[in-house]
């Protein structure tokens, strides 16, 4: 229900098409996302922006095939995250057009034909073993109308790797920074550059603050301002920040 | 030394004003900051609109009067977080325009007039024990151009206070949420606008997680997609965020 | 907002005494805890059993004072927490009615006259230490409605203390369970009876597990059934929980 | 021995049947089960109420049969948690009139007929992973003879679901709100009702706080009143305790 | 109530002048600790071989003057431990025989003459720092009837101080092992010895594992059999241990 | 080297027998070992008391086959601890008489005809699955000499259990009281005894304190005085303590 | 870029050869590692001496015998640690010449021939549990150049092991000291001997403190001046330290 | 006793002059560091280069005033850390010649004149609060003789400020580099020279990983090979290792 459905049963009431005692029932037994709020409205915009992301771990592939079914029928792209080509074989069977992103382990199906995407998203790690959360920002990034540039393997050991991308770096309205170990890489960026920067720890390394708690603890303490952190390897989080910020960034390019 | 000053240079060796070797050496032995790289130049003209921002726990009140005065000296505007009415006093007796929030026990003393501000930023909180907090976010935030409307102690003990602002809430350009406790009003938030919001956990509370570990955790687990998390209590790193997603805000607004 | 009002906003409507678009304006426009939902209008409707709790650490005496004095104007038993003698006699001066519970270190300024108890809450501790918590329990719970029995200083260490009150713990119908140390208490007591055991660990101790670590550890590990547990010293939490299981308890007596 | 056996006891030493001698060392030395106090034949009673609970992990198929048979042999209601179908095949070997409750992965073995169950138990989730935990929590509040309402699925991150439901909530006697992630469900739902709500803690998520430990945290420091905590996936005790509270309810209601 | 009262009970019931009701009633309704069981019989033999201990943290020095007074007029030695000098010249006012152990921080009020002691305790401590724990520990044993042997400041980064007392140690029955740091002297001590070692790791050092955790880590974690452990700076804990050791050793000598 | 050999080294200096400067180079350069001080005699000493216990895990089954047959081979009695029966199935294909204690996950190789052992050992657990580690702790002891007395299942949610044993548990001289979950168990036997108790966390449990922390922080803050704590699931060490303690009392008795 | 190339780029300049514009943009354009800084050169050369290390674990086999083949063919020499035979036989198929060192589950594959190695590296464990470590270490300073003396199974539970090596210790420019459990074997090293001790935690142990935190922490907290930690089980980490010492002490003697 | 002592006792042996019982006493009852074992030899070596270090918290200040005296009469240097000049004007009332190191707060009192400096060990910080820990590593190298370069406050925030000294850094023989919050410098330096780096994590910092863990951590965790770690705040700890390292290296120029 919105303000015009609203002005209808109004006057519906006052013509007599519409009794009293229902036009009450309807108002007070809505559900409260029918009412016509702004927020709520806005809400179901975001979602159609926002693509339905479906957690991979603890669902079955036929829990998966179904859910992506519902949401292809319902109009919206699905994500799927961290999930093995396995599962992207099933869903194929079902859906020829669904796309498997292996690096980032997700299953992208659209729902209307790719977008030209904006510029200005910058994703970055410090090591190899950091891409696949990487990728999972990406991907997402991506999928909400993102092109997203990757720069990887520029980890603060060999800090000339880092610097040689100075400029670019200095381009971004947003760089997803996506490190373990010592988690040092948001904060050397971060001094760097001009934008926010989104911290994204990964659960690479081993001994004490193994598990990402390392970068994650690096990250909250970075000494250098601009830098909001995700949880550790949540490269999905951070690709949803990244793009809701360079979404509404004035200096982000549409591509042709 | 700037792209300007690196030609004059050059075209001083083309002259022979200025020999071969004389020239190599000015040139490699420049500090790396004076060498025209794009990123570095960027780095400073962030600092520009970035105010110096002085950390006071740990400073004596001779040493922050000392730096207060060598940044308003170079033309800066000077933040100092985390100071009593005390400091003040102190500066004020030599920066009279110095002026002391004291909700957020800050000090500013602004480089030039104040400009006008862009709207979009709010600041909202789950209690009133959270509100020094926000207002050390709010000022920062403002320091640094932005206009900031807070909503304040709407936390989720009692939704309704929450909902009534919801078609505020649905205009921002970015939200910094600050709570203690279980830190569950970033989560609410970001399931209601489509901007990104900027969790604070806050030290509020008692028992285990108390400290802010529980909110901490609480906000990086959020099931909300698009929730960026600071440290505790880091009001200020979350209100430099927060600036820095608006100001590239296309739908902020500059006020008369 | 109710349903009476929502009918005779409609008959305003269907009569032409009230315009659509005002009457469209109001609706949309309504604080949602006007709305006449069933669980909104219940939450008051507790608020009215519950009295407002004031946290006191961390608010200033003037605050309190004036806290109090709003609640007390609005009709509203108001309960503060965690405050001094010193909180009290300000309180006191502008409202000679209010009690100080010295041990419970809480003022309890009761909106009506005492109305008749309910038998049925136990509040019990390991050690004399945990008296302070168990007193915010109580004392809450009393300012609820109930009729609390204490039985304090029977820790495990000596059994024998404990279960020569056996008969009477077997009469409860909840019983609130103090300790801190080893945090046994809560275990022994489900052992021996059939009613919700309320377990609250204190901050009684030293050493690793410290601060009420290992106390809320045992009593969320409890082997016995039937226990559930509150934050380390949250007597005032206990003391609710408490009062809303026996306040709808069949077997709990009110006093004459 | 009880108050009988004690008279007849004591009249024999009256009667000289019994040596003064033995019969103070038949009363030293009984079992302190055997001496009739109150409160262990209360525990006895409770016993009755109780299905014995046994938890299967760490146990062998052929342990679990053996258990069960004893239960049932005396007349007991089994009740065998976390496990998987394999162990009720062999359990219906020879119990075939044992029941397996797939989603909360238990076993059920009634003593007697299904009694007519009490109303008033909701069980409340956030998603669909914290099904299994809830299902645990409602099938043990079943079995112990509570009609359970189940509210799946409606977490805090899209509050409309929650809310939809807001007048079936208000008329529980208890609520068990069972959430992984950020664990804010139960803050939410106690913010709404005025019966005791009993969080549980889930497993689900990654990252720092995972393995339920960040909902644990913040359950512990809801910012609302009436919230008891059990540890993490302990839907049994969730369920024991819902049972506990909604059995001496004035407001249950035995369905016919 | 012990056997001889429970004779006379059942003569008085033989012979009449007793009624069989009220010697039921008198039976069943006795608080536990009266009913003759051996092992509360037990129990009450340990408290006279224990001094009553007051741990001083948390209560007044009136409090303290009370329960000293009391302990006194029953009879008992009363040991109250962590209070300083000013709580022992109020309770010296009342009882000048009472004694301060300043080292240990504890005073000291026997019950009757000091009585001969028994050999074979040893109190050994890490360094200087950790003397007030181990006097916590000599004089609570003391108190129990133990002759101690102090050897302190014999650290492990000096190991020939340590092996200089070798043959003294190896003719211990008990020896308590006090060590802050990195905790290793219990395990040096105990791949020395062939009686067992009772580790008590004090809070003695700062920065990861400060506040006692590393050393009560490595005392847990101890390579060589035999060791105990406490909690940390648990000297009284310790102290009782070995008393209990040692006192039923048949090695142990007392000193004429 | 001791005294006898020192003397007779010292008259060959004398007698011209031996050079001083051979002398001085055997006395500086011997082994520690061999320089006769008392501890390091004691020390073998002890180890023909003690089996040198080789801990399995890690090991191969070739190794552990080597290690107990070295052992075997020079007349000392061989534990294998935490090995399951195809470890045993090796050794025994060698060593026909070794022996394998089945709950214990443990193997016996004796060194010769088995002692008769002392009373005076009590092993007790709170649940069944406490009872591997009990195991540990009891062949240990027995291997040491001790007769041990196995008290199994008699946890505190079932007071009557333990209470019933009350006249047993106070004849031992030394308890090891092994329980997961709360830990509470050596408190309560703690608060009923004399002798020393040694308790013994073990991993049974889930959730937050899983892994046996919640059960080693509730005993190392046991409010009952004279316990003892080893770490998680260390029955071995126990065991060892325990015989070490028994060992030396002066009221235990040699089984005929 | 160095400095001759930088006198030839500004002679072209002066030539009129390079315009002003392009020698501006080559200058400011240059990737920071090819201006000809010091530390960068240095930087080069020191990758020179050390090995490329890869870290094998979430490596494919593929991706290791691609980069091995990448890093002979460029000169250099390859380490690659933790991993298993089966990878050096892919790798052997390939480079015959690669050696796997089984203890060290490492493979190296030598750029040159065998140089010479520098003596004074001492490498020492605690059990024989901590030897793969020890061995990662100690074969990661062999490649680096040292000559690596190894002595295990030396700790402290009984001290005269260590002892007797005594001499031999104290002739050591650096000592890599490796243990698990309570880690204590750094500490008492270091007390012995005047060169640095690299202090290696395992992973060896179990539970509290397990997983090598206790002995992380006991190393960190050691009484003895002179001891660097690395993290746990970083054996490579700790044989870098120890050839970077050795390879630059005055007192290392290169074997013929 | 040394070899000379030895020989000469033996010689008397020899000649009759010392009885071989009263020989075998002495030889066998000397303390262990009189019997001329090279480990112990070598330590009191140590210990002439090493000051004899008095941690001053939890010292008196006459304790602190002995203790100097003693170093000083047996002809050592002393180093007292970590006390205020409170401290140091009682111990200059009688060592005229003691120094005060502010920022490092210690107090020096040389045993001769100050000897001539060895070059090479570099001290950095990344802040300025960390100035006061990385003048304690300072001023112990100083003492032991080492000439300490210092480089502050140029943390990875603005790398420009760290990249001006590359050059020198890539000069030193060790490196020290101290930082709180995220703890980066280290692994930054690590990567850019080729000698040890000893990283000192101070605490600095506040909410998660406050304390200086966050820090730790990090360093622990450094992606660059060749950094050891101390504990947090532990200046002195990292002083003694860089002179250990310096003091033995060969590119360390002695000054005149």
């Amino acid at each position: 229900m919105n303000r015009e459905t609203l002005r209808k049963l109004l006057e519906n009431v006052r013509s007599g098409k519409l009794s009293i005692a229902e036009a009450g029932e309807r108002l007070s037994g809505l559900p409260i996302d029918e009412l016509g709020f702004a927020n709520l409205d806005t809400h179901r915009e975001i979602r159609r922006g926002f693509p339905e992301t479906v957690y991979g771990p603890g669902k079955s592939i036929e829990q998966i095939v179904a859910i992506v079914g519902k949401l292809h029928a319902a109009g919206q792209t699905a994500l799927v995250t961290r999930v093995g080509p396995d599962v992207h074989s099933a869903v194929a069977a079902v859906h020829p057009k669904s796309e498997y992103a292996a690096a980032a382990r997700a299953i992208v199906l659209r729902a209307g034909p790719k977008r030209p995407a904006r510029t200005g998203v910058i994703v970055i790690t410090g090591g190899t073993s950091d891409i696949g959360v990487a990728e999972e920002a990406a991907v997402t990034a991506e999928v909400m109308g993102e092109a997203v540039k990757r720069i990887y393997d520029v980890g603060i050991a060999g800090l000339h790797r880092l610097l040689s991308h100075g400029t670019t770096l200095t381009k971004a309205n947003v760089i997803v920074a996506v490190a373990g170990m010592e988690g040092a890489l948001p904060s050397v960026v971060a001094g760097l550059v001009a934008c926010p920067v989104i911290a994204v720890p990964t659960s690479v390394g081993y001994g004490a603050g193994s598990g990402g708690i390392a970068a994650l603890l690096a990250m909250l303490n970075s000494c250098a301002p601009g830098v909001a952190v995700v949880n550790i390897d949540n490269g999905h989080g951070a690709g949803c920040l990244a793009a809701l910020i360079n979404k509404r960034s004035k200096t982000a390019k549409t591509l042709a």
